[in-house]
C-alpha cells in the first residue's frame, strides 16, 4: 500500500496516528539533528521530520541526501508542530518518520516547480509535464474539469442529451481551412476534421432529439495567435421549437449556474441585450467590455466647422470621457497618443480636453475652439470637473470606432475599471446577416450560412441583402465573446436561397450541403442554438491572458507540440498506403 | 411560442387546460366527422382530435390532408378520452384542437418511422437522420448519454479530473495503423490522430494529477467489422500510487455504480478474478462468458489409447457438458457438427456422448470405447442422466480450445443460458507480458509496451520472456471485454529494456517515446489504469448486436459515411497548400 492519506488531509485531529504518505520532495532542510522534508502531491503539502534522536542514522542519512522532485513513500506518526505554518491547511502537524522508501529518483528539473518559476516559456513547453506539476498550472485544469462537469449537470437537468458527432467528416471549402485526413480505404479521398458539429447538430434536430449538446474538440487550420489553437473545445448546443428568446433564457441560466457553482457569484438580473448596431456605435466593437461605461459620444455637430482641418474633413469624430482623469500629465497623454498611433491601431492623432476644477475646459486644440464651444463639448460628453475627454477622428467610420475602442479599453485598464474578478455579461443581438467583402466583391455569412434572417427582413434579401438582420446572438463577458449562435433556417427553399446569395452554384451547394437540404424536406422543426468556446471561458474564469494556460498540452504558434515533437515525418510505407507523395517544399 | 408542453407530459390532471404542442405527425386517422392525429416528439405521443362538430371545417380539412412526418403546432383543450390507450402514458387524454399551423411539410419518408421499420440497412444509413427518429434508435443515444454522465459523476466523486489530451499528436508505427493529418504549417510533416491517450495520461501522472480520466474519441485505421469503427470512444483512466488491486477495486465500484443507476441492478459481490491461463484452459478465451458454467474438461487421459485414431493422434482433447441436452436429435447434432466445421471455426469434427436416463452412455464413437471407459468419461465430465457431452480434438492446443469455445457459446445460446438481461462480471488477470509472433519471429507486447511485468517475474525477462506475466487485467461482462488496463512501468531503465525486448533500436525508441522515458527521469510515481470501450459497453447494456447501433452517425464497412458522402475528393488548392500529390490508384 502506497498511502493511507494524501498530503493535503492530515490535521490535529489525526495526532498520534500512524500514517503512510507518498509524494514528491518539494524541499529538504536540515536544522541541527533534524531533517525537514516538504512532501507534495495534488492535494497539498505535508511536513516530514527525520529526527536523529528517535529515528535511525541510516534513515536520516538517506533523507538528507534526497533531491528535489524525488518520489518517496514515508510512514510515521502524526505530531503537533512546534512552529506552526498558518498558510497551509496541514500547517499544524508534521509526520515523525520511522520508515521511508525512495520510489523514484529525479534528475534536477530544468526549472523550479513553484508558482513563481525560473523557467522560460520555451523550456516550460518542452517539459510541459513538469510545468503541469506547478500548482498554479494544474489548478487551471482542475477549474476546466469542474466547469465542464457543471455544464453537463446543468444541461442534463434541462433535458439536453449529449450526442457524439463524428470527427471524420467531409471537407467544405467555405469558412476556415479544414484539416484533412487521407483515407486508406478510399484512395485519393479525404476526411476533414470538424470545424464545428454544426450540420450534425442540425440533423439531430431533424431527428427529433429536441435538445442536444456536446463538449467537443473542433479543428481549424489557420495561422495561430495567443487565443487560437489548431484544436479547441466547444460547448455545442441546439434546441428545437424555440425562438431566439428561448435560447437566450436557457443559456443565461447555464451561465448563472456556472457563475454560482464555479465562481461563487450570484447574478440575479437578466443579461442586457444590445443591438449589434449600438455596440458598434457606442463601443466600436461587437464584444464591448461593459464592466465600465465610457461610451462613445459622436461629436460631429459640436466640433466640425470651426476651422480645425483634421476634424473638418473627418467622416467621424468621437469622444470618450475618462472620469477623474484630468490630472493626467502631459507625459501620460503623449503616451496615449503614441498608443493610438501604433501600427496595430493606426490612428493619426488624439485630441484631449481637460475639465478643470472650476469647470473650465482646456484642450489640445484650444486655438480652434472658443470656451463656449468647449463648454458645449463638455455638456455633450456629460463631463464634470476633473474629467478627461479623449477624441479621435478619421475618414472611415468603422475604422475610427475601432481605434476609439482600443483607446477606451486602454483607459479602462489604466483607471482600474477592468478588474478580473468583476464580471459583466451581455447579449449582443441583431447582427447583420451578411458581411460584404470588398476584395472578392461578394457577401459572406457573418455567422454561417445556416443562420436565419429575421422574418420581417426576409423581403430585403432580394432588394438590400446588406441590410438584412440575422436572428443571431453572441454572449459577451468582460469584452470576451464566450459564445454565439443563431436561430437556423429550417426551410429547404430558404436555405437554397442563402447559398445562392453566398455565391454557391446549385451544384456546389448540393454537393457540399445536399444532405442537409435534403433532410429539411422530411419535416425539419424550427431550431436554433449556440456554441461556447470552453478554452476562452475557462481562461476568463481563471483570469488568464492566453487560452494556452488552460490547455494541458497546447501547440505553439507554429502548430507544433514541442514536447512530443509533432508533427513529424512519416514512413514511406505509410505514404504509399495512402497513395500520397510529398511535393518539393522549403522547410 | 411553439409549445406549452411536450407530447409526453399531459395527463388527466391537466383536463380542460388550454395547451400548445409541437411535433411530428405520426399517423392521421379519420372516423366519421373526427380526425385523429398522433403527434410525436422525443418525449412521447399525444392524440389530437379535430372534430367537425366543434372546430371549423377549414381546420378539419387541413388536418385531414396532413402527411406523415409533417411538423405542426396545435393549440387546444385537454379532454378525457372516451377510449383510453393504456399502453402510453398520455393514453387517458386527447387534445381537442382549435388552432393548428403547419411548421414544415414532409415528403413521404423512404421508410416507416416505427420501431419495426420497413427500411433496409443501406437506406437507413443513407437517411440516418430519419432512422434516428425511431424511438428504438434514439433511445440508445439517450442511454449512451446517461452512461457517460454517470461515469463522470462517479469518477468526479472519486477525485478523478477529466483532462483533454490533444487530438493532433505524433505518429507511431507500433501497434495499429494511425490516421494521419498533413500539416500545412510544417510542410512534409504529419500529425497522427490518437489510437488512445496512453502516453499523455502517463505524463499526467508524472505531472502529479494523481487521478485522471477522459471520455475521448480514439482512431484506428484498420479494416472494419461489426464491432469496429474507425473512430470509437474510450473511457480512459489512470491513477497514481496504486497497485493492481487498487485499480480493480476502484473500477469495480464504477461498474457497480453503472449497473445500479443505468440498469437498476445491485451487485453486492466482488467480481471474480480469473487468471488468463485458467480462462484459456477452462473457456478457451481471454473473455469467457461466465453467465453459464459448461467449463472445458481435458479428456486426454480418459480417451487416448483406445484405438480411435483421431483422438490418439490429438495434442488436445476437450469436452463440455450440456446439461439436459441428451434429447438433442441427430439433426440437431449434425447441425452442431456443421457449425464447428465452418471455415471461421475450422474444427475437423465433433464427437458426442449422450447420458441416457438409466445412466448408460451412448457415444458417436461407441465402437472404440467400452461402456466402462464411457462411464469414466461421464464421471470426469461430471455428467448426469440426460446430459449431452460434446468433444473436440486437434493438433494445436490453443486452436482447438478456441473451437471448443465457439461450440460452448453456441450451446449456451441454444440452451437459453445467454440471456441479455443477465449479467456476469469478471476480471481476467495475469496476462502474459508478450506474445510471440511466428511470422515476424519477434515478441509483441500483448497489452502495450508500457505494461509492467509482475515484479517477481522480472528476472525471467532475460531468460524466458514468454513466461513473464504482466500486471494487466481485463474486465469482462457476458463474454465482452468492456475494458482493460495495466500497472505501468514507471522506471526509465525498465521501459528502455522493454523497448529492446520488443525489437526497438535505441534510436527508434528515443525518437518515438523519448519524451516519455525522459519524463520518467524526473520523478515518475508508480501508476496504472485502464480504458473502457464506451461503444461496446453501451451496446451491452442496450442489448445490441453491433456497436453501430449506439453511435449516432457511424461509418460503414468501407469507412464511409454514406449520409454525408465522406470521405471525398478535395480541391487541388488544398493539396497544394499541404505539399501533397495523389499517386495513381485504382478505385
Amino acid at each position: 500500500m502506497y498511502r493511507t492519506n494524501t498530503c493535503g488531509e492530515l490535521r490535529l485531529t489525526h495526532l498520534q496516528q500512524t500514517v503512510t504518505l507518498s509524494g514528491w520532495v518539494q524541499r529538504v532542510r536540515r536544522m541541527g539533528g533534524m531533517t525537514f522534508v516538504d512532501l507534495r502531491d495534488r492535494y497539498g503539502t505535508t511536513q516530514l521530520v527525520f529526527n536523529r534522536e528517535s529515528a535511525s542514522a541510516e534513515l536520516c542519512d538517506r533523507a538528507e541526501h534526497m533531491g528535489r522532485e524525488w518520489v518517496i513513500r514515508a510512514t510515521g506518526t502524526v505530531m503537533e508542530r512546534s512552529s506552526k505554518n498558518p498558510n497551509i491547511p496541514t500547517g499544524d502537524i508534521e509526520i515523525a518518520v520511522s520508515e521511508m522508501q525512495v520510489l523514484n529518483q529525479s534528475e534536477v528539473p530544468p526549472f523550479t516547480i513553484e508558482d513563481e518559476t525560473d523557467g522560460g516559456d520555451d523550456l516550460r513547453m518542452r517539459f510541459r509535464y513538469l510545468d503541469l506539476r506547478r500548482h498554479c498550472v494544474r489548478s487551471n485544469m482542475e477549474l476546466r474539469h469542474r466547469m465542464a462537469l457543471e455544464v453537463r449537470k446543468y444541461l442534463d437537468g434541462e433535458g439536453f442529451i449529449e450526442v457524439e458527432t463524428p470527427m471524420l467528416i467531409k471537407s467544405t471549402p467555405e469558412g476556415a481551412r479544414d484539416f484533412v485526413v487521407p483515407s486508406r480505404m478510399n484512395p485519393g479521398q479525404f476526411y476533414a476534421l470538424p470545424q464545428s458539429p454544426q450540420t450534425f447538430k442540425q440533423l439531430l434536430m431533424v431527428s427529433g432529439f429536441d435538445r442536444y449538446f456536446q463538449i467537443v474538440k473542433c479543428f481549424r487550420d489557420e495561422d495561430l495567435r495567443a487565443d487560437r489553437q489548431p484544436e479547441f473545445t466547444q460547448i455545442d448546443c441546439e434546441m428545437s421549437f424555440v425562438e431566439q428568446e428561448d435560447v437566450l433564457t436557457t443559456f443565461e441560466g447555464m451561465t448563472k449556474h456556472l457563475f454560482r457553482t464555479i465562481r461563487g457569484v450570484e447574478i440575479a438580473d437578466t443579461f442586457p441585450r444590445m443591438a449589434w448596431h449600438d455596440a458598434m456605435k457606442y463601443y466600436g466593437s461587437d464584444k464591448p467590455d461593459t464592466r465600465f461605461d465610457m461610451r462613445f459620444v459622436e461629436l460631429m455637430d459640436v466640433l466640425k466647422g470651426h476651422g480645425f482641418g483634421v476634424f473638418d474633413s473627418a467622416a467621424y469624430i468621437g469622444g470618450i470621457c475618462a472620469k477623474g482623469a484630468a490630472s493626467y500629465t502631459r507625459k501620460q497623454l503623449d503616451a496615449l497618443t503614441d498608443f493610438v498611433k501604433r501600427p496595430q491601431i493606426g490612428a493619426k492623432g488624439m485630441v484631449y480636453a481637460r475639465v478643470e476644477a472650476d469647470g473650465n475646459v482646456k484642450s489640445s486644440v484650444d486655438k480652434f475652439y472658443s470656451q463656449e464651444t468647449l463648454q458645449e463639448l463638455r455638456k455633450t460628453m456629460g463631463a464634470e470637473p476633473n474629467d478627461l475627454i479623449l477624441i479621435l477622428s478619421g475618414d472611415d467610420i468603422m475604422k475610427t470606432r475601432k481605434q476609439l475602442c482600443e483607446l477606451r479599453l486602454e483607459m479602462g485598464a489604466q483607471l482600474g475599471l477592468r478588474d478580473k474578478n468583476t464580471f459583466s455579461c451581455l447579449w449582443v443581438v441583431d447582427f447583420p446577416l451578411f458581411e460584404w467583402d470588398e476584395e472578392t466583391q461578394r457577401f459572406y455569412a457573418m455567422h454561417h450560412p445556416f443562420t436565419s434572417p429575421k422574418p420581417e427582413d426576409i423581403p430585403l434579401l432580394d432588394t438590400d441583402p446588406g441590410a438584412v438582420r440575422a436572428n443571431a446572438y453572441d454572449m459577451v463577458i468582460n469584452g470576451v465573446e464566450v459564445g454565439g449562435g443563431s436561430i437556423r433556417i429550417h426551410d429547404s427553399a430558404l436555405q437554397q436561397k442563402m447559398f445562392e446569395l453566398l455565391g454557391f452554384t446549385h451544384e456546389k451547394a448540393q454537393e457540399q450541403f445536399g444532405f442537409l437540404m435534403n433532410a429539411f424536406k422530411y419535416g425539419a422543426p424550427p431550431h436554433g442554438g449556440l456554441a461556447y468556446g470552453l478554452d476562452r471561458w475557462v481562461s476568463l474564469f481563471a483570469g488568464l491572458d492566453s487560452i494556452r494556460d488552460c490547455i494541458a498540452f497546447p501547440k505553439n504558434n507554429a502548430g507544433r507540440d514541442v514536447m512530443i515533437d509533432a508533427p513529424s515525418a512519416i514512413d514511406d510505407t505509410q505514404l504509399d498506403e495512402l497513395f500520397l507523395a510529398l511535393k518539393p517544399h522549403e522547410n
